[in-house]
């Protein structure tokens, strides 16, 4: 059984561009926040382990978000490859959905700084929290 | 016939990441950058005319970007529609492609906040700089 | 008397830089993060009518602050005057002080970007959440 | 005799607040901008070398710095101590004075990341630069 991840990210004013609405890079900042709490909390990676690259970042603005609003990223694992790995992401305020967006890591040998497959342990507790199946 | 429009966008060092590489969010704000800049330079709109909102952004990274590189944003509007344009990006590095990216923006009325024509004197001057055909 | 007003501020992975800490320059939007929720909740000023622009930052650094830290801003007003507003922080992380900082804000008028008066309203509230003395 | 070392910083969109200005904490990252090119062509510290972490910041803002502006940062060395480095900064634009700005750093063993002496390569090539006589 899969339980959702959630991480909330308090609006600074620094994140306001402009038109006050939160700029648009910034949302990828708010992703990968909730991104390394789920290394962290799920993959059980220490700060100082995580070697994944990103490789594609794909985000739909669906509403503005400003100061005084209090948005949470929830994610989750959608596919599981041998040293990839996809995420999709809504970024909510209030019950509304102010963004969706989808990434890919690599996990990389830091040493060669090229692709390598994600350790085990690290598969095996993603999996169990998705409830994803092995593939064969 | 179509000129490229090129913006050369410095490193800061607070742009650098613990793995010493620009970080992915980083990115783009460079986008933003050319994007900014091309909408002043070919658009011919004043930075405070500026109406646009970014709906989808969708960046492809090929190669870690460092203190000491040189980037260059590149990018072209592909298509404009009545109140939506969207612009492809590279951004390079010594000649290298160091990512790849999309934007679509949209017009808003800054009043109402809802998607409204594209100037005729904006898409005009797009039109002519990209050699695009206007759709009949 | 006087309440401590303090703020959290969760560490970003985008707020770190290659020595992997909390990169200086972050400090300051620690701060304002602070700042701006005072001037929210004590002051009772909502976010669009906050017409303050900042004149001099002082911060003294400490120890680092990294990811898996928990810091929080401690911030009061040490002095009021006519138009100016002096404030001093501790940034905090498990107890202990990873930094100490001052700020003067002036109050300026939207139309002509001059200083103004701070509204009688505001400085009222503030001198009684602070304890402070009316100047004679 | 001492030449002055300036290094210019293209604003980004991102920089701005909702005022329209450059937020009070990019000006640090300018100024970073300007300090970590100083000690690559001055001192002759390979990036990756730089072993300086920041103990104090003090700026104070002149006037606002908006898009359309080209800032500079002009910097120079005023104290150079055992392991302290001082360095006194004018954020110019147009010839105006935006912000003037002082840091201190100190050299650190990465090791221990304790106060340890700047190499004496170094500070011979900042002490000819600047002009500075060596204390007895």
């Amino acid at each position: 059984m899969s339980a959702e991840f959630t991480v909330d990210v308090p609006v600074r004013f620094r994140d306001l561009d402009p038109m006050n609405h939160v700029n648009h890079a910034v949302y990828a900042s708010y992703l990968e926040a909730g991104r390394t709490d789920y290394l962290r909390d799920v993959a059980g990676l220490a700060d100082e382990e995580i070697s994944f690259v990103i490789v594609t970042l794909e985000i739909s603005y669906e509403r503005p978000i400003t100061k005084g609003d209090d948005p949470t990223v929830a994610l989750s694992v959608t596919r599981l490859g041998d040293s990839s790995c996809t995420m999709d992401y809504e970024v909510r305020v209030d019950g509304d959905v102010a963004a969706t967006a989808e990434t890919t890591i690599v996990h990389i040998d830091p040493e060669t700084e090229r692709p390598s497959p994600i350790p085990d342990a690290v598969t095996q507790r993603i999996r169990e929290y998705e409830g994803l199946e092995a593939v064969a």
